[in-house]
């Protein structure tokens, strides 16, 4: 949805004016469209492009060395005038003669075209390539008549590394022609754009389905479908554009394009089944590119455009070129480190224990076990609580980190791991899994109590009250939450209290320890959550006044798990 | 809406996965983020950056020679763990120490500082920084527990040089420090971004409503307000951050930041207005930037980030970088060229004209008084013929169209200017001004027909006649319609040949020229709009079978307006 503006009518000249403000080492701004802002040496071939605005970066973004000599850009979505292109070529002109590049749309084909004559009466030698690349627009015998989508950037790129090289507008020409006769896009749209002014946008795609083939300003496509996957979606994209293939061509320029609105993220997801797909189909992929290069405001969807190419075309894709939107080659010369690709992170190699202590960590394993089974049971209770406060995620971290835990603990324990290390391990697993908050404070309470154990000597039972108390302070100091804020910390700090009281008094650890639950679940029940405060709680608090703190509770939940295992 | 992926569990590591496989040539994946796949000198301070998934290309797009030596990446919106944080450090590790980077959330706090005392452990000495620029998030005396928004890139960028540059840890970190001290940022929401694999979006801005310090999660704003208008939320971000600014500085290092679904148009919309803000408050700009830097997914909204410079981080700001995302520095040596601001475009010189070409061209000049009269009134009802086929533009198009042609042709009446010189100028501010395929045709008619009329002679009705059928060849030719194709020529064809018998059969030019008009209004009735075709058409063009074609209607319209005058 367009929502920045001063009015519809101004919206493109003043992007166009904005963006040659905040790139003015690049381009000077000229009535209808923008010119290179540095020198360009006398008799080169001018390569210009141009079309409806709404496209960024295409097409002002292109301009600059190694690319395009000037821009002319449209209102929203429309042709630029005739004379706007004329004008724009006139300043541009450098003596060598003038590549006019754009798509294949008829207002573009006949305001260009009617531009090119009015030129070349004035005596300025000008020629036309229309980008055809967009497969879904007419059978592959008319590649003439499709339209033009992402692949005008590596035909555009490939004419301006031509131009920028010296060559003669003979040679440039036909080096484009042959750039867009290699070239071949498919895309897919999942919603569509709004145009500035406009309250709806200018087509929609219903929830759940993808449209195949839809043009970048809302054109019929082909087809309508169900939402695919990001690997059927590689698949289809590869397919349709493989059909294709020329026979003699193995390497490709590769683009996949974004029109607005699909993030990088899911662009990046998509290159990861993408580059899968064309490797094992035997595509040898040069200087591919994962980003916004033909975008359509704010479109959601996405396209693929392969460039089949021999030696001349992949020599002017890859050839340095430095522009607002777009640059290839050194700036800071560098040097490739060796691969870091099968190395393992770390080597599991666990330091010798004692028997006794061995024995006392086969025991821990056998508590995470039971506080598996009871997070595991919790987990959807945990989660409801923690809705209505926070995200909602609480019961699946708990049971991502335990089950993580478990699985590092009894491989410690396989391992001839002691007690000390054990914990540890459990801990950085849990840490590591569970992600997150909650995921962090319970690897350190776990990692900072197993500083008062040993791989040594048995557990004692002062040990572990002193490994308690280590946990709390970290836990406080490192997190940050203090008693009464709601969290945790106020189950926790009980418990600890609890079973230092009752060590010093000569309890037995099973009986000290299920006194120290029971007063953690005491404290956990008389919770609330917090209210919201910085940070990335929604405001949604206040729904859950009165209800116990999910952390609170999952940390009584465990004590009292431990406890009944330490009874049994 | 993200709709690419697999599943939502696994869709942060495929994202980063597919990134390092289109950035390979930076960037190496390890477990739990990337580090730079260049060599770096030994004793070099790292700085290393991090937080959740969603923000690209915060962080993993700043590795690169001049940035960050490495980024920890967690789920979406959600910290790395600590065990990740610390085995991308010990990767990264290049003997000089370790600078951590990151926003100030609590997950983040907790696990980079957990992180920390775990490398210190170990003998790495890490420092850490956290970036706190928001100011919605918390009060100016209380900059430390402020979020971290866009403001985490130049922090990270200045960090990041000061170490390049060869800086000891103690110096760098100095400088990072220094950097978010300066930094501050300001935002607007105008829509929530959706989760992978959530069917709705995170959170939701009512319509025509815009948030103000939403933070870049969905966190708790300060304010709900209407939806301003670029200058006036120009007015708004800028001011806002003026109310912080140091006294002793007036130059700032300025980013305007896309959150994802608001687009590149937009942006430089706002920019201009930015810009010109910014000037006149004194405040000298340095390198600004105005794209997607820290991203929330597709959300809609952006924000303003001013670093106060003084010389040491205005140098670090501005050196050399070379990322997948953000590059600084030269890849081809330019040499500006000199600056064409205020040039005009074509001096208004018309040839000489004879007294009485000039007397034809002021009658031209009140043909077109009455034919923008005609078009005025029949604007509504032409758009509403144009809806049911097109975009519904065609009257409104019409009407800029004759307005620019009737002052173009008024000042040539005013300058002098004989008959053929004033109907090419109104053709050619016609095609300027109305844009689209409909104002190139109607320019191109007009020029064509020009070049059979003088400036010297007076205009005779075999000329006429003779322009007629150059326009109509003109039109043909260069705008590809054919008679049948539902266009404009349906009814410029027969006006052409009854006005060329006409003339043949020694009628008056008024006669003739009603007749002909006459024709073109019974074939106009007779046109039906054309199927959906290759191109802008929307699907909707079954809905205005039996309707007549708007352009054939306008054609017919004016020929009959002219013929009226002419008569009378």
């Amino acid at each position: 949805m367009t929502k920045i503006l001063d009015d519809a009518e101004s919206f493109a000249s003043a992007a166009l004016a904005g963006f040659s403000k905040a790139y003015g080492r690049y381009v000077h701004l000229v009535a209808g469209g923008v010119v290179r802002a540095t020198q360009v040496p006398d008799g080169k071939v001018s390569v210009i492009v141009g079309g409806g605005s709404g496209h960024y970066p295409a097409f002002a973004g292109y301009v600059g060395p190694g690319l395009a000599d000037a821009a002319v850009a449209g209102e929203i979505f429309a042709s630029p005038s005739t004379a706007g292109i004329a004008r724009v070529c006139r300043r541009a002109s450098h003596g060598g003669g003038i590549l006019l590049g754009f798509g294949n749309y008829a207002g573009d084909v006949l305001n260009f075209g009617v531009a090119a004559e009015r030129l070349r009466a004035e005596g300025i030698d000008v020629r036309i390539v229309e980008v055809t690349d967009d497969v879904a627009s007419a059978p592959a015998d008319q590649h003439e008549k499709r339209r033009g989508i992402a692949g005008d950037f590596p035909v555009f790129k490939i004419a301006g590394a031509a131009a920028e090289a010296g060559l003669a507008l003979d040679a440039v020409e036909r080096i484009a022609r042959h750039a867009n006769d290699s070239t071949r896009s498919f895309g897919v749209a999942f919603g569509g754009c709004t145009l500035p002014g406009a309250g709806e946008p200018l087509f929609t795609v219903p929830k759940g389905r993808m449209a195949l083939g839809l043009g970048i300003h809302g054109e019929p496509g082909i087809e309508e479908r169900d939402l695919a996957t990001a690997t059927e979606l590689a698949t289809l994209l590869v397919d349709t554009l493989l059909r294709e293939k020329p026979e003699n061509r193995t390497r490709a320029a590769v683009l996949l394009n974004g029109l607005g609105a699909t993030k990088y993220e899911e662009l990046f997801v998509l290159w990861d089944a993408i580059e899968t797909k064309l490797r094992a189909e035997g595509i040898e992929m040069i200087g591919a590119e994962v980003g916004e290069l033909v975008t359509s405001l704010d479109m959601q969807g996405c396209s693929l455009t392969l460039t089949w190419l021999d030696d001349e075309l992949e020599r002017y894709w890859l050839a340095p070129c430095d522009t607002p939107a777009f640059r290839r080659g050194d700036i800071i010369a560098t040097t490739a480190a060796p691969s870091v690709a099968g190395q393992h992170d770390e080597a599991i190699d666990y330091p010798p224990a004692s028997a006794v202590s061995r024995k006392d960590a086969a025991c821990l394993a056998g508590l995470f076990e039971a506080i598996a089974q009871a997070l595991g049971d919790a987990e959807s209770a945990l989660g409801a609580m923690d809705a209505l406060a926070g995200d909602g995620d609480h019961g699946q971290g708990m049971r991502r980190g335990v089950n993580a835990a478990r699985t590092a603990i009894d491989l410690a324990v396989q391992g001839g791991a002691g007690a000390a290390t054990a914990l540890a391990v459990a801990g950085d697993a849990w840490a590591d899994r569970a992600g997150g908050t909650s995921g962090a404070i319970w690897g350190l309470l776990l990692r900072s109590w197993s500083r008062w154990l040993s791989d040594d000597t048995g557990i004692d039972s002062h040990a572990v009250a002193r490994g308690a108390r280590a946990a709390l302070d970290d836990v406080m100091r490192l997190g940050g939450a203090r008693p009464g804020d709601k969290t945790l910390v106020d189950a926790f700090l009980p418990f600890v209290e609890t079973l230092e009281g009752a060590i010093a008094a000569q309890q037995s650890l099973p009986a000290a320890w299920n006194a120290a639950a029971a007063a953690s679940h005491k404290a956990a029940e008389a919770t609330a959550p917090l209210a919201p405060r910085l940070g990335r709680a929604r405001p949604l608090a206040q729904r859950s006044i009165g209800h116990p703190d999910p952390g609170a509770t999952s940390l009584a939940l465990v004590a009292q798990t431990i406890g009944k295992r330490l009874d049994g």
